[in-house]
């Protein structure tokens, strides 16, 4: 592509992207596609000769809208919200077309500085521990997802508690393993990690990963208002010490995927401190709200946690991957995940004067994620990004009032943040149907979870371009919808 | 910003990316920056009010381009490609522009649809096995990188030789455990994995994350050309059978870092294949070469391979990231990664007609990473990323022989692809300084390896813009540079 050909289509690309958030609204929310739907259009093969870029053009229209769930329509209330802007768009676009490797600080010492230099800004627009600055003995780094924070962390963790044994020898039995100061010399302690029945599949899916094995994964049930059981948090600690175990992680949420709930952080915090427990803090979607100091008594207690990890992907207007991974000491980190092979080794690196991020991540290379931040934080400016935060939890309140207003439905959950869990009073099959009539009919697209065993409804609000007079009309079509399922 | 703003900078960002093609050849490759350099000009805090997008524009010409190392420059020759392309670029744009998460196959199903096809595409044009194509057993699916493609692999081959228990009980010695298969069923046997000295750093870095052990990883040492030691190999395997050990997984590598050696895969396959062990093969950097029908014999022996990865993202105009994993047998990597919790459940997930890749990876979300392979390889089309691909393996060909027509330099390892090992007679501190004095001079960049543990100098052919003029002008800076030195 010569380039004036990457000119023209450059600015025939944006030229669709500035329409497309005035369009996207007369768009079905969920995709209609069946599977298959898009397949049987394309050809089996690549094509051997290129194609005008126009043909190619013209598909995305034609093959691909109709076969994505708009995730930026003012009417996505499912799942989370998976922020876009343009000054996120421009700075991911800036990224590819430098096409550099962040793997090493040499490699690109602005990609490297840029990143620190924005988990710095944002540990200070949250009001951060300073522990999680560079300027402390923490840091932070840009992953892909929460779910690769959470490995990250658990892998440090694992590290420590070992003190590296199982990246040396496993977490096989071992005759090294046994240099570990035990509380029963002559036995190898099970590593145990804590977490809610309310914490995200993540947490799961690490403890698999890293070889603990979900057998020595507490989950620990939460209580009426979905937050951790500090009660049975302490029985199942002390009951893994009096079996010899060795707790050495928990994960505790702030705003947690079901239903936005807050773990007592400070509580668990005394507790893991205590014993010697890394706590680990997801805070993947309500991260964001930390912004505006009317919101930070959720996260008190955050000084006592060893990581944390939010997503400006989610829910400030940076479009996927950008997600934040803070730790409190960087070293337990790096000598976790650090491998230094000689085509590695550089005279920046050797002089330890700067961070090399791949050992702060599991793959090796890295984007230059961090400019859609830069682009984003001064785009906006700190008090714009509050008022747009303050706006969806406004609209959050807004649609609870109207779900108490109604004789058919009941809030079952608070709403702290941008979520409102609710359901039918009719049962889990009416809710179900009534979830699955909203989706089809393409005016809205809700998800769904379990709270208390039953069936509840998701709204989450956090699109950019969601309004009241969308929330408004959402619960109109929730209400019609279920009157006429009614009968 | 409002379309109108959207509009009007990313006109000048498409302006900015038209010209930079042209423009960085005069930069320097190497950035000329110091620790720190960055921060310092950057204000301690993110601003309160937002700023006019002109300033930040115009800092990216003032504040980044001096601190990055121009990987796109056509004298971009250290450690591996990492290409990009106008096509490539306006699918990423389109891609952060639609933000959609591709983590379920509901949550869009043209992303889904779209990887699997490209992914079937790609595996017809390396002409890779048919299991690992969507209609057969297998499938393949788009990663960050082959670190996490590893990764990934010695997970469904850890849960393969355990039947699901690590992922149950972990690598903890545990009664369940015992239900294994075992020659001496009163031991827990360890898990062990293979590698070469050659393999790249990725393999010891999934083999600790996984809770393996490097103690478990044998590293088994290559021959003069730089392939695994096949008595080598079969010796350890032996040795650790006869000590009750479960050999498990190995890693082979087409086109190694430091050489671009290919092990040979035929007879690895058939030890692998008689004692039940999972073969990865990884050619991240050189797997774009089986695009071409001469270069095929490297990849002999894939049919044997129950598991694939290579990086368009390397040397096929994709820019980072855009790794490609494929898997011959895909239910033994769904098996170890996936969860389903209530929230994620859709009726097309229960149905079983659809994949959702969200079971494929480490993160739970994910990109719309194939809208860019597409757009590539309609636009381009197969032959002439034939064409493309010939021209740097014939530009390394053309360096090799300027070497061999020199005194003072000797070539230290074959030229398969498109990377050319050499070294000066003077010995390892005069090429240390020779690399340096190079690199700093920003004419070019090159990186270096040790091979026979001797200080050995990489040029990397593979940016898109590499003429052989290029090539030839370098020659004549190492030759000249080299000659100063000696004096």
């Amino acid at each position: 592509m010569s380039p004036e050909e990457f000119r023209k289509w450059g600015y025939a690309m944006i030229d669709w992207l500035a329409d497309y958030p005035e369009r996207v609204e007369r768009l079905p929310v969920l995709s209609p596609s069946a599977p298959g739907d898009l397949r049987k259009t394309l050809p089996n093969q690549a094509p051997e000769q290129g194609e005008d870029f126009s043909q190619i053009f013209a598909d995305i229209d034609r093959l691909i809208v109709p076969g994505i769930t708009h995730w930026q329509s003012p009417n996505f209330f499912a799942y989370f919200p998976a922020n876009t802007s343009g000054p996120s768009i421009l700075g991911e676009l800036l990224a590819s077309g430098l096409g550099i490797q962040g793997m090493l600080w040499a490699t690109s010492p602005a990609c490297t500085e840029l990143e620190t230099h924005m988990l710095d800004w944002l540990a200070d627009l949250c009001a951060l521990p300073q522990a999680y600055k560079s300027t402390g003995t923490g840091g932070g780094v840009l992953l892909d997802s929460a779910s690769s924070a959470t490995l990250c962390a658990l892998l440090a963790a694992r590290e420590k508690a070992t003190l590296g044994n199982t990246n040396r020898s496993g977490l096989h039995q071992n005759p090294r393993n046994q240099d570990l100061v035990l509380s029963t010399p002559h036995r190898i302690p099970k590593l145990i990690a804590y977490t809610s029945d309310q914490a995200h599949s993540s947490v799961l899916k690490a403890v698999r990963i890293a070889g603990i094995g979900e057998d020595q994964l507490r989950i620990i049930p939460s209580d009426s208002q979905h937050r951790m059981d500090l009660h049975a948090l302490k029985a199942a600690i002390t009951h893994d010490l009096q079996a010899g175990h060795l707790p050495f992680f928990l994960t505790a949420t702030i705003g947690t995927t079901s239903s936005m709930a807050v773990d007592p952080i400070q509580e668990i915090a005394a507790l893991c401190d205590q014993h010697s427990i890394w706590l680990h803090v997801d805070s993947a979607m309500a991260g964001s709200a930390a912004l505006c100091p009317e919101y930070r008594h959720h996260f008190m207690g955050l000084d006592q946690a060893q990581s944390y990890t939010f997503n400006p992907h989610k829910w400030l207007l940076t479009n996927f991957d950008c997600n934040c991974f803070y730790i409190s000491e960087r070293q337990a980190l790096t000598s976790a995940l650090s491998i230094l092979p000689e085509y590695l080794r550089t005279p920046s690196s050797e002089s330890g004067e700067v961070i090399d991020y791949r050992d702060w991540q599991i793959p090796l290379g890295r984007r230059f994620r961090s400019l859609k931040l830069w682009f984003v934080l001064r785009s906006y400016g700190a008090e714009k990004l509050r008022e747009y935060l303050r706006a969806h939890m406004e609209m959050a309140k807004r649609f609870s009032t109207l779900v108490r207003t109604s004789q058919d439905f009941i809030l079952v959950a608070p709403v702290d943040f941008s979520l409102v869990c609710f359901r039918h009073q009719a049962g889990d099959a009416f809710n179900e149907k009534l979830l699955n009539t909203l989706n089809q009919n393409g005016k809205l697209y809700l998800s769904h979870t379990k709270l208390d065993d039953r069936y509840t409804l998701r709204l989450s609000i956090g699109a950019a371009q969601t309004q009241v007079h969308h929330i408004e009309t959402a619960w109109q079509v929730i209400l019609e919808t279920a009157q006429r399922l009614e009968h």
